[in-house]
């Protein structure tokens, strides 16, 4: 038999495979189906590495990939809230913190405390670690909509100017990604929309 | 425009969003569907932190993370090769180089250069580090075989014998989680089959 802490480590281990099943808004790239918290959380990870020389100052590299391996496991209870869904974001908090507890809580306690830390320390936002995670967090988001010609946003009527506030920690937590940012919502949101007929003027 | 070496980045970075479409023959647990080789890749990269203090002495946890998640990015061409599956295994090494070669030399030159070491570690299996990723990437089939009661290996009538091999090199790797693989093995592979009817010896 394990010892209770393998058994612990175990149990965590196949809770999270649940992850899996929790859909995001966004698409694959090419629209196939919808993303899941899973993929979506292994393709931020290795962006990670990819990004990493633009990182903010200060930035553990190390600790940011776990933190983005980490950063949706809660949605195995609580679910994934649409970043553009005011109302699902009033209890989002709540119905998180409770998820954390319990899933992390399968972990034995030394490694509950540092996954609840981790993941904390990304919902504050407040270090150079978790403003590069966060940021990469946005910026897959992008890549999804822009490799489906604006997906989300436009599906669901996202004005532009709220996109780029979604954007906006980008800005200054990877100042390099912010042109490619702003040049991609430029060219969703100038797309040629469906002529007015002959006469009407489209400049 | 970004420069050169950002475009790069950013082509590798939407490329391998590809891998979410590419399934692999085990199931999520609860058999909903089958996994795909991006969450699967998730999956084991958060296993190497949960079992970190398992991994073989001069193992890199860090590097071992890296390389579990770039380790099925070459499945965007080659596919998934089943574990199992011994005509695939035939010319697996060689479609595979190619994908190597072709996705990571979507990247700057230094970091296809990384990618292309990481990905060759992984497959020689040499280094602590690698067979710590090796040894995960195994325990994690086997963790979503037993929450689907033998899942794969039934299914396609796999032999015991076989299932073990196929875990060996967790035995000197994580010889912490043996016991694990030996115990689920025996629980799959003796569980209660169709009665033969009244007289027969079962025994």
């Amino acid at each position: 038999m394990p010892d209770d802490r393998l058994q612990r480590q175990i149990a965590f281990a196949a809770e999270v495979d649940r992850l899996k099943l929790v859909e995001r808004r966004t698409s694959v790239i090419g629209g196939a189906r919808l993303e899941n918290s899973a993929e979506h959380s292994w393709h931020v990870a290795l962006l990670c590495r990819v990004f990493a020389e633009y990182a903010p100052e200060g930035a553990d590299i190390q600790q940011a990939t776990w933190m983005l391996l980490l950063h949706d496991v809660v949605e195995v209870d609580a679910g994934d809230t649409f970043a553009f869904d005011e109302a699902g974001y009033e209890d989002k908090e709540e119905r998180e913190r409770r998820a954390a507890e319990r899933i992390f809580g399968l972990l034995p306690d030394d490694q509950r405390a540092e996954a609840m830390a981790l993941w904390e320390e990304f919902e504050e936002g407040a270090t150079p670690t978790a403003r590069y995670a966060n940021a990469l967090d946005r910026f897959q988001g992008l890549l999804q909509n822009r490799g489906n010609g604006g997906g989300t946003w436009l599906e669901h009527g996202v004005a532009r100017e709220r996109v780029i506030e979604r954007m906006r920690p980008i800005e200054t937590a990877v100042p390099k990604l912010w042109p490619v940012v702003l040049a991609t919502i430029d060219e969703v949101f100038s797309a040629p929309r469906p002529s007015r007929g002959p006469g009407s003027t489209v400049y």
